[in-house]
């Protein structure tokens, strides 16, 4: 096959807001091969500065944009993927957001392949890497805002118990803007909403930049909660902090690596961090086949792998994918509360099933099928001049 | 004082090739306030990608663009700068380009704030960290390309010595694309060319990847012609492959690091990496604050600080004021051959001086002018339609 068409698309909703709810817009990439085929993945990035890396001009052999790098491309197997991979980041070098904006079409060769030759991403992972091809299902996990108060986020837990969730976390909006007692009462909102019998999760969402002595003392405040992890406590790039913190072995396992955009941020943060679990956006790190580098790292330092996911079930489908196949990596970021959007993206999303669980799709590529007619009302159509050239015009969906 | 604009103008030159050559294109930054100072700044990136960080729509609180997070601010000082960039860098956190791209704002920021006090840059970093400021010299080595054979090497480097250089950078081309023998002839080329005298440096342009072995082997292949250092043997990110090939103790010192688009990445290489010369451009890092702050942990470790500069002396003037205060980091990266564009862009560049020096400017900011005139006929104007608005539309140059 050669790659004949390499095209995002940036969706959003009507109205987007400061809420840190990750799908309220998204881009798309849509990869086309002249057998037909055709790809698709999502990229968790600003939707404007990854398109702009599909199209920028040439600025000299390390600054080559993504589509110039990929179209015309044979793509007949894994090993061409990695081929093409190292060849966009290669000629993407000096571009800082390259591995954000790659992340889409990487998983869209993944879907491209895995039709082609008639396998689910997960099976060809394993015939690669010579491990396991059975897959495990994944408990899914809720992932929402706190709500504003503790009494607010008590009836958010409340009702993803009554949903059925047997875990869930819980992030971002008032935790570590007040004081302590008022993060305390949010985690026991969470808790008690959820009852004794849940998992429950922390996402501090960075608030406490570098100070991990807070973090700490946070840590064993939440402790008689039993959260299954504190996340994020610190920025993404205090490594120093977070190594402190962990070696102060706080009551509660500090889990963080979903700004990794490179895989020596994830590599950084598990060797010298000393983080528990490692949370990796397969949308943001590059595409599936970084993930699934540090998935194993992950098993070589004994510690928890588990997907980042704030888009829609397309990312689910590429984050199942990397590490479906490991039963002690068992937790699933399963976004519960999306917009409109994230939750008509795909035709099939995928199911709690009557288990509790969620199972990767036992389809060729991703198997997910991308719903354009119920997407199509989202797209925002690009339009980029550069003099006298046109050099992005909005391809239809 | 408040800001009253911030814009970013995309000049390139009317041919673009492949080589690795920075100085083809370009991107500016102008920063407007109330009381009629304008400062500029200039960002080693992709243009475009860089451009669309000051206008793209928000994705939610964590994707917001730089002028939003800056238009309207008070500018009164350098503690205003350090706020408006923890501001900026934490509303764009999950924009991966935002380094890259806010670097051109946050110069030109210390521009205005330098002219506001009346003080040059250099003076304010002094007053901020409490350490010397007396300015000294750098000994100015010429950036240029290898020749694609030994003997255009040798040409070049004889040119560049009875131009007055008493020192030079060889870098990509044909280093590492073909076989030991050449790649030691070109080193052998360079140093016949410039004389015994002098100083060479040798910049593999990250060709050997992984692959320190090989990196290994180069330099002590390169000994006998007593480089300076050895540049970027490997890619950015291959830490570990930095450690292992440091530990082996090559006979020419190792330098890197000009691929940090983040304070950690050049953390990581000195403290972990191993490395003895950090090569930082403050285009690249997000600009003059974070470059200082990799000059002190320089400083704690004992290891040389150089600047990378392959773009305008615009850039030469924000890189001279991160370390014109440490004597003993006497090199300065000096762009020789560089574009038209790159060579007409300030009105008065940096002079190598009588005693083959290049000083600091004296004056207030970053000390040296735009020339608005002499760059204009390489403007590119950049428009940028999202859905129903005009999200980018070109301001006068």
């Amino acid at each position: 096959m050669k790659i004949t068409a390499v095209d995002p698309f940036y969706l959003r909703m009507p109205n987007i807001t400061t809420a840190a709810d990750g799908t309220q817009d998204t881009l798309l990439v849509r990869v086309r091969t002249d057998t037909g085929l055709e790809g698709w993945g999502e990229c968790d990035a600003s939707p404007l500065v990854s398109l702009a890396v599909y199209c920028c001009p040439m600025s000299h052999g390390n600054i080559v944009n993504i589509r110039t790098s990929l179209m015309g491309e044979t793509l007949n197997s894994p090993d061409d993927v990695l081929r093409l991979s190292e060849k966009v980041l290669r000629h993407g070098l000096d571009i800082q957001q390259i591995e954000h904006a790659y992340s889409g079409a990487e998983i869209a060769l993944w879907d491209v392949v895995g039709q082609q030759l008639d396998k689910p991403v997960y099976r060809l992972l394993a015939e690669l890497s010579g491990t396991s091809d059975v897959a495990h299902p994944k408990l899914p996990y809720a992932s929402v805002l706190f709500g504003d108060t503790p009494e607010a986020t008590y009836h958010i837990a409340s009702s993803l118990r009554e949903q059925g969730y047997r875990a869930a976390k819980f992030g971002w909006g008032p935790m570590g803007k007040f004081n302590e007692a008022n993060d305390i009462a949010l985690v026991r909102a969470a808790r008690e909403g959820m009852g004794a019998d849940a998992q429950i999760m922390i996402d501090a969402g960075v608030v406490w930049g570098t100070d991990y002595e807070t973090a700490y003392t946070r840590a064993e405040a939440f402790a008689e909660f039993s959260p299954t992890w504190l996340e994020e406590p610190l920025a993404p790039d205090a490594i120093d902090a977070y190594g402190a913190l962990t070696e102060k072995h706080p009551s509660v396992p500090i889990a963080a690596g979903e700004g990794s955009s490179i895989y020596r941020m994830a590599e950084d943060l598990i060797v010298n961090g000393g983080i528990q679990f490692v949370q990796i956006d397969a949308g943001r790190i590059g595409g599936i086949m970084p993930s699934f580098q540090v998935r194993q790292l992950a098993e070589q330092h004994d510690i928890q792998y588990v997907n980042h996911t704030f888009k829609s079930h397309l990312s689910l489908a590429a984050a199942l994918h990397v590490f479906a196949t490991n039963p002690d990596f068992d937790l699933l970021e399963y976004p519960a509360a999306g917009s409109e959007l994230s939750q008509c993206l795909v035709a099939e999303p995928f199911p709690v099933e009557s288990d509790g669980m969620v199972r990767v799709k036992e389809f060729p590529g991703l198997g997910v099928r991308v719903d354009t007619a119920a997407i199509r009302p989202y797209l925002a159509s690009v339009r980029i001049e550069v003099g006298a050239d046109t050099v992005f015009a909005q391809e239809s969906l």
